[in-house]
């Protein structure tokens, strides 16, 4: 056993070993050795230099999932398709073997006769066992598994399990997915006790990421947007699992709120969320904007985005891994507004990427000083 | 002749029978009457509640241009190109046929023999007079005419010979234009002497706009733009007018400025204007951006932009009047840089759009107040 | 009363107060005037010059519809939102209250008490009456009506209630609706029985257009079609009805078919079909095919249509007007494989586009010959 | 040396260390294993089965070019690239390095002091012995290299000479670019008396391919395009040769004559090549068509061609190589008209994609019988 190392920090993925948290293993290895440049991430750049984050190197890997194939393996699959450079499964493979294992059986499976609280705490042992075994000196709860359906009134879900295993465990919690997590009625009071920094919900990685530079910009010049269309193709694991509807329905109350919030009005206009198998971990969004300008006139703006799901979405996580553990180790608790940057359903007021990227630059500001 | 009457403010339009004029004035008599909302008017949205802007229905148009179709005319034109509702020029008659009074033959045209300084003399005793017989407070003068070539060195383009009558005349002066205007070097003195506020250059409307929010976003997100580029189709005069290479460079300029202000780097890839005359007023702009993201991988955003370029333009005439002739009565002097947020090549650094809204309610701010 | 008069023929429009059939009477009218030229018209190309078609100036409009707004003020509204050109109901005016005179009530209406026979009957007697007043040689029944869900088991939609009618009064007849008009199971004897021509369904107006040829050409260069994705946007009476899921379905089914027709095997894709009354009579349909090309590299198309829907329609009903009149006058019986160039869902095999053309052209010299 | 052998023909790539070549040559040994499915080769279509076409797996290949990077090294630069699969180029190597022997330098390279008149015998020279050792029953020779200028009046370009020598050795010939070879006025005569079949020019891969099957789809519906533009975006090779507006005035000219021919007559539009070399040897074209409806309606389809240019080109050309090697074998000569649908500047009238593809299907039929 190690002794707690100031130096060393947990990041917990929920999901494991699905696509992002496969790609964020691999990516943070790699940028680690100096194998490539650190593009997407956003406390990469110059105005974090001096928050006081923890390095890459520094960051150790452990996770819950119900899925069996190893991350080595995984890491070849999203190579096969061209969402992680074809040699670098083999570079980092010491790395991923290493994360895989601290990755622990996920839950509920079918079939699991686990109560509600047998589970959570079988998860808080799980990531305590984590802590003990690497000495971390702390370690941050990213939930990144497939977005679950919304629940049935009452019931717990499972992303609702593992964040109130993160609570019980005094590890902050990062909602990256759509799903229930720490929103859940029954963890409100456990959260505001529990002293730990969180944040969420939903990744902004794409349309919703356009759509707040966009919505300001009508606003902006009083231009009246009649009509904000979209479709979204996208195959993997998030292409089946939005192929729900219930799921795709949680999903798209985020991209709404976007619009809703920056255009100062609710706009006509339906949101598609389509499983194309073929397209893999690609995604392709395109968004129609009818909008009338002086004197009516009507216009018209298209957005064709096409991006690699896990590629958007891997950055983030390590950068709100970091900025969860800096604000840990500050005092910081609490829902972290100034991280609405990274959210499509943030936990503050204001969608525009502006002004969450000014809010996000202040939080910098409070997290800087003297370790 | 009527005595000076502080409730009443001139706007000259260089190029007075054009599109973007004929649309402004009908467009302003329409909005006067209540007859259209004032959609596109960013002077018309609460933040300029208090700015103390003059009405709309105090402006008073008069201008140059070398054309002399009559404005009731050139309206009925742009109605049947869909450019302004059918009913619009007949409802407005009376106004359009009132400001077409005002309008003074420009120049110099083809076989003129007046030298420069008696250009710079007639132009300017066509301000005093309509000053004079329309007893307006103020007079602002717009540059909206075609875009010329970029001029031979040491030679006086038409735009420059406007802007130094402005300044002879003591008028607030902006250049909506790419041409050279006031930004002539035989000009510099007698500008920063004139004690008048002025503001340009280059109108926002359509392209350029979407890359001043899109730039931002992927400078903040830490994506690598690799190549952006672009095509514009375009008929009507300016399409004409651009489809000479020498008045497109003048264009470009300001499109590449706002890229390689807003991602902190000079990128790869052309912009190309076609004049099409099929399209009329209407321009198609297609913008195709490639870009890296985490771990390199290859990403693409398009953007389709289809609009009306008169109804795009002619509101933030109308806004850079105002805001132009309050500066004036409140005794602001020289480049107002906080108008940037109007155009492709400000007077200001910075070509980010959220921060170019800022700096514009900052100035509301300052131009509010008791009159 | 006129005697049956060889030189003029009657159109008798089911929905005839709706968009595509006010679009299409104004649009003869303008045409036989020599006001506009024939754009869209298929039947006036070379290759139609010699098929002894009925002229444009002999056709006689009539129709059923519940609504009750005349034509000449269904046409303004078109006329304002660009549909018509601003000038034309004033133009055609005379024609539009003519053949609105002949617009007889349809049904059945909520509370309609009349059994199906009574509607049938009633709805044959309004077909007898128009071609006895008018004195047509012959009336051609075309169903442009707003889509209809798809009928309960046994029940009779009114489609079929009206196609009824056209047998019961000797009309060939044509559905250009994914409606079931023609195709109830209780008509195919009478249809059979009938010795008329008859034509379906299901216009091919755009995106369907757009994948007649695109289909062929992924197969004639044995490109692997992976997935073919489209979401449609319409406002109008279309859209709306289409929001219902039923209609849409209806709708759907066809431009499945085209695709599984061309590309020779189903494949993966969704189609959407948005009501978004912002766009009144226009419709964008975006298609994105993702495709394998050699050794399975990934490649995509996409295609933006953006269309005004009934001037998409009109003219392929005058078209079919006149091939079903000269059909009838020629002895041909039964449903005209032929046409399928202009159907979605057509009587015959083969959904390429270039071979659906080249049988019209065969067809075209068949009606042709001495009258 | 091997005797002449029925059963193996020769290739011989002009270019033969492109893109384009790389990827045929490790296409066919791929598809010769059974590692992969024939994707995109119209001659591994049903209509091709008994026409007595050259196995892939007899085709032995060669060829000429100034680059001397051996062909494995630039399998595994493609495949780097995405343009191969990762796996290919080992799995292939043998068949790669075998190809790169019998590749020869090409020229003239700067500096070279050998008459035409000596290049083209050398060249000769180079084919023959080619054919010698190998022992194949005959060579097409194929031209794959980058586009060159337009060459001055009465020059030679480098292409021609290639051309010369393939007549000079006995070789069928295949121009799949847009340069002189075989059109050079001077070799008109030894083209028509060498018996040799020939085709010709200029592949039609991507957005000429797309505009064969849009512009009769327009022409079909009689409906009124009024100006084509479009704009293309590359990297590689072809990019940068094609920068040369010299080399792009050669493309355009054959992808204009597509809509000429297609709609039966000059439409307004211009069409851009830019380099893109982020892009590498992808390719998006963007087309944008402004079109007419009935009565004159406003209408706009745009299309988003993404592929990768080697892997559009490479089955065309060994699909060609094998058509040519058939029709020399059955006696063929002159120039092989019925192959329009592989080129946008055909040997033959009509540029429709649907009648070139009926038209290939009868040369298919005349390639048939008995050995």
């Amino acid at each position: 056993m190690t002794s707690a190392d100031e130096t060393r920090t947990g990041v917990w993925l929920v999901g494991a070993r699905g696509s992002v948290a496969t790609t964020a293993v691999s990516g943070c290895a790699a940028l680690a050795a100096g194998l490539l440049p650190p593009t997407g991430m956003v406390t990469e750049t110059p105005p974090f230099a001096d928050c006081g984050l923890p390095a890459l190197a520094s960051l150790v890997f452990g996770g819950h999932d119900t899925a069996t194939t190893p991350l080595p393996k995984r890491a070849e699959e999203l190579a096969a398709q061209g969402v992680l450079p074809p040699w670098l499964p083999t570079a980092v493979q010491g790395e991923l073997a290493a994360a895989d294992e601290h990755i622990r059986p996920g839950g509920p499976v079918p079939g699991d006769r686990r109560a509600t609280e047998e589970l959570i705490a079988d998860f808080a042992t799980d990531l305590r066992t984590f802590a003990r075994t690497t000495g971390v000196a702390r370690t941050v709860v990213v939930n990144v598994a497939s977005t679950e359906p919304d629940p049935a009134h009452g019931a717990w879900p499972a992303s609702s399990l593992y964040a109130a295993a993160a609570l019980r465990a005094g590890c902050p919690y990062v909602n990256f997915t759509p799903s229930t997590g720490l929103s859940h009625p029954q963890l409100a009071g456990a959260a505001r006790a529990s002293g730990l920094p969180y944040a969420g919900r939903d990744g902004k990685t794409g349309q919703t990421l356009l759509r707040s530079v966009l919505g300001p910009m009508f606003a902006q010049r009083a231009l009246a947007v009649r009509a904000w269309s979209g479709t979204n193709l996208l195959g993997g694991g998030d292409g089946a699992a939005l192929a729900d509807p219930a799921a795709a329905a949680a999903k798209n109350a985020g991209k709404e709120r976007v619009l809703t919030d920056t255009l100062g009005t609710r706009v006509e206009g339906e949101v598609h969320i389509d499983d194309v198998p073929a397209l893999g971990d690609w995604k392709t969004a395109w968004d129609h904007v009818a909008f009338d300008g002086f004197l009516g006139t009507r216009m018209v703006l298209q957005t064709i985005w096409q991006g690699c799901d896990s590629a958007l979405a891997a950055p983030l996580v390590l950068d709100l891994a970091r900025l969860l553990a800096r604000a840990h180790e500050r005092g910081l608790s609490g829902p972290l507004g100034e991280l609405g940057f990274y959210f499509k359903d943030p936990d503050a007021e204001g969608s525009a990427l502006a002004e969450q990227y000014t809010r996000l630059l202040t939080l910098a500001g409070r997290l800087g000083g003297t370790r």
